[in-house]
């Protein structure tokens, strides 16, 4: 191999423009991607380019996938250290790229040890601005918008970041669709109240607030992941909400019980099967108030939710609390919108949607948004 | 052309097996075909099959599909008169055919006149039982559950017959689908509470436990259209209800006026051009009382409100109405279910879904009763 | 029933405006419609269009299909007798309706009573002229082209003029596609050189040069079926040749026998299953002699020989032949074009190509028609 | 992070059970990855499996794609050096997993620096049997079957290994629908006779015969490309020749030139635009002559020469070839089909076919091989 001795070395801050695509603390003098679809976004010219990368975990480690000129080039698991990655090697170099480097993993609230670091780029060509795309989009949500299942065969059940992607995920779908950037918040396993398994402590309204919640730990940290977002920084066009398949579930599952305290915590059934008042009460409540907050932080923007990709069971349930939202807000720039259910011929990795549900799913989300944007 | 000598005619009430589809009063002799989709099926050897028909309308005819075997063979247009059509000639004698007579028009509730009548057949064969299928489903809508739109070329906008279609209809895909038989009451351009213009009389819940309240005059109420239906004779699985669109509409008209009495109605909206509280109201309780209505009718049938394909406008006022409907009543076998809306390069003529918008409605719609019948 | 006072009975001659699709002889009081996808199209104003027949059958009775503003809207069995078929009623009158009735049947060699005559129209509205399409395209082909099989359950199997059109037909998909006109001439069973059961008398080549030298008997003769076709009258952009699938059957049948002379006919196979040398000599021959029947007829037209749609069988004898004719004539304004097998999935009545299959045909052949007219 | 330290190392020479694919030198220590689609499969137990790598190149690195459990995972760049690349961490170590690691770039015939070579595994579990899938094809082609275009967007013209693969081409989609195991031989921009551009050494049959005659140098040479190749070591069912498309194009370039000899080559035309007859004459010859090499090596497999995807011109010239062939040889197992023209919604990057195109003819070629296997 001849090495190209006419790269020149940028810490990400020399860079004069880049994109920086989802929530994070700009700045950090190594740019933290916390979410999937987190990543950056460059207008380059030049031969060959580099990102330089600091990446450590304690279980999982990351995933990233690379676009040129917004088609899908590439898709690796990246290993603990600081590294480089190759994005391109002997372009034209006077032709202007489009490079996109994202982050596939969803943000770890299992592993505080999990970080993907952007330091800079390595490059013989010029930056140049990246334009801006038509809309802005939030999304929030569980495993479903974390892409669990839209990689790996249908056998596969590990619960592992392989199988979570960005990259096929009905978010990248209907932001395509639209000519949108998204950002988002998203958890797999969690839900507005509780999460799957009745774990309190697992609702993403509780970390909505902060650049991102759901990354614990002393590093998280001094990363600004426990800083508060500024919303007014990146105001949506619309906040899409994509939970209750968790709250759901946590129906089925018997009472979480924290290990320290005792104290536990239960959605119940009757014994009929029907779901227990007071249960359905404190759910419909949490959807209340989050729907507050999203107002609350995006006054502007219109809210959707999202529901059934994974089934409808709670759709009398959240279209409850939506409409006594409504009433008691005044607020009517939200809506209520079903995606198909996954069928068993669309189902993915991990008895999650794949990637011919998310397109489907995608494909009715954008045509509605389509009528209101 | 050499004529048939064996055929033998049989006056409808002679054949000893033949379905008869949709509602109607099986008692008359000559057998009046309502609704888009009622019709006659049979299983019969012999080469040549005739079935012998009373047509008449004051304006509008009807259409007709023919099925050989479960596939389609043909549509056509029926003048008034007394008349015969061949539904096939110069088969293998032996060979049992399946054959399906089906109207394609809706009921015709402006259009006294209109009236399908089968008298009978010819065949030199014989007629065999026909099977059951797997299940029974009722659906009541309006035009999108006429089939308006499903036939004629996208810049078509006259009302007329022609563009009601039973045969390309979501209704009978997803019966194919789940390999189902089905019912319905349907009217274009009505409602729940009124019709799109505020009419108030354009509303389906006041029809709807009559064999055929949609078929006026003196010679429907001969043909039995104003009996009351004997819901006991045919128990559905799932009753689909398909309404709203129209009650939608009537918000964004003027006043309904009745030419006689000066009577008005209207659907109204705020200044602001939120919906007027009161005219919600009354909305959502014709709602409420027609799930009432439905469910004393059909005590053990699963009741799905479907709505979305010409827009999702009232979700949250349909939905408030069943939540209310379930806490006063108990009543947990009902859902909800949005179908996707109509796309641009989905629409059919006169404006309303196309057979790919059908299609698209069809599937979702299939897939949910899959899981719950 | 209230009768339109306002219809003008007009005889075919006096429409000032008429296209007349698909060979015939446009000097007959009654228009003959020989040929699957022969008809008549008009563009007419008023509310009212009935278009007057004259039917007559020994055996196989003609099916129609009726087309409005572009849209396929109703098909239906003729039988015996001078008979009005109303095409469209209560139409606003001031608009324009492009209407087109077309002969599913394919022209019957086996039934020389079967005729389907056009007396012309009943109206209350205008005649206006009709726009030509982009191109002209004439086909040639045995069961395929007359659309065997594109209607009928996958399990019927009588041999019936039901089963077979025009408007489900790769031929009606092509030239939609390509806004073209198309006429065309087939007939089932029939082949290059012999018909599938060695028959040499049905040859296509032997019926080319006349008008329809498939119908037979004196009432067609009179009508004109027999007089030579003038191909300067209507000048193709490309001749479309559809056979050999009939040749091909016919090295795996038994020999044919005259039943008078007792002559015999047949394509012999070799004891190790390939065919017969001097068998496929004389095959090869026919077909060097009907392309150069065709293009003595069409000295401008790109000639494409398309073929496998039931299986690629005689590929290279085809191809074989094609090359010797080029060379012997210096003819390069042809192609050789392999049209997708049948797939099981794809397959419709009869064993025959379905619509599915008649699409993905029509595809590519649409496709590669586009790169070169 | 926490390091494994149950890894194992293994030299592949001491991986019990490890299937190899593609043409290679099996007794290399190191084992060389020559030609797209080449590569390694396991099934393995273990909770985590890393690949060693040797990597180099002059200036084209390759890339690879990893499937585990048959699914598509990722796809990367290799930059040069000795590399060990994680395919999977934390999976529950019991279950066995099946692991695929291929290679996407073609054999470089431009680059005889360009190496990638498996040195080994390293796993924390056992190596099991590899079943064998039901069909072996073997694939000889052209850029077309080294997959150019199937990444990257529709602007990308550059000529460079990241727009090649064999996860996206129609060779894998051929195999995986008939579960077959393939090896290939192909190279973008050459031809039967000559390469696009005249140059007479760019011909596909030169190299047949070697391991990989398309990988030159000393290096290469001691790693077995130039070994004469053991076609008796894995008999294909069918071999799938793709050739034709670069001949068809050197009739439109200029001659080519020995720099050193002055020696040129070009295959004319004449003044009115046909095919010279004398070069047509030496192209037939090359088709004949390679027909007569792959059966000579081949004696048992059924022979399809297809052609189409970017083009027929050269229809006739082939099959005029093969039907000399056939009957100069007596040879019969053997075919021509067409697959479908890539249209302008079809074409992937640097104007060649992309996904869709390899789709659609994957989808042709597969249901025609599956009629004669």
């Amino acid at each position: 191999m001849v090495r190209n001795e006419n790269l020149k070395e940028y810490r990400l801050k020399q860079v004069e423009y880049c994109k920086i695509h989802g929530r994070t603390d700009e700045e950090q003098e190594l740019l933290p991607l916390f979410y999937q679809g987190s990543g950056v976004e460059v207008n380059v010219t030049g031969s060959e380019l580099w990102i330089d990368l600091e990446v450590d975990y304690d279980v999982h480690e990351p995933w990233v996938w690379i676009s040129l000129n917004g088609a899908f080039l590439g898709r690796q698991m990246l290993t603990a250290g600081s590294r480089s990655v190759c994005i391109f090697r002997g372009m034209s170099p006077d032709t202007v790229k489009n490079v996109g480097f994202f982050r596939e993993l969803q943000a770890m609230s299992e592993d505080d040890g999990c970080h993907l670091l952007v330091k800079g780029f390595r490059s013989d060509g010029a930056f140049l601005p990246v334009r801006d795309r038509r809309y802005k989009l939030e999304f929030i949500g569980d495993s479903i918008t974390s892409g669990e299942g839209t990689y790996g065969a249908g056998t596969d059940m590990d619960w592992l970041p392989m199988y979570m992607s960005a990259s096929r995920n009905y978010v990248k779908m209907v932001s395509d669709a639209l000519d949108a950037e998204f950002r988002l918040v998203s958890q797999g396993g969690w839900g507005i109240l509780c999460g799957w398994d009745n774990d309190p402590r697992h609702n993403i309204p509780s970390r909505y607030e902060k650049i991102c919640g759901l990354a614990g730990g002393e590093k998280n940290e001094r990363l600004g992941a426990g800083k508060p977002y500024d919303f007014g920084s990146w105001e949506p066009d619309a906040v899409i909400v994509n939970l209750g398949t968790n709250d759901a579930s946590a129906f089925n599952q018997p009472a979480w019980e924290d290990s320290i305290t005792g104290q536990t915590f239960q959605q119940r059934r009757n014994p009929d099967g029907t779901y227990h008042a007071e249960d359905i009460a404190r759910l419909k409540q949490a959807v209340i108030d989050f729907l507050g907050m999203i107002r609350r932080n995006n006054p502007k923007s219109h809210i959707v939710w999202t529901y059934g990709m994974l089934g409808y069971d709670l759709t009398f349930v959240l279209t409850d609390a939506m409409n006594v939202y409504r009433k008691e807000s005044g607020d009517s720039n939200l809506a209520f919108l079903q995606l198909p259910a996954t069928t068993e011929e669309m189902v993915g990795s991990r008895e999650h949607p794949g990637e011919k549900s998310h397109a489907r799913a995608a494909r009715v989300l954008a045509e509605y948004l389509e009528t209101v944007l």
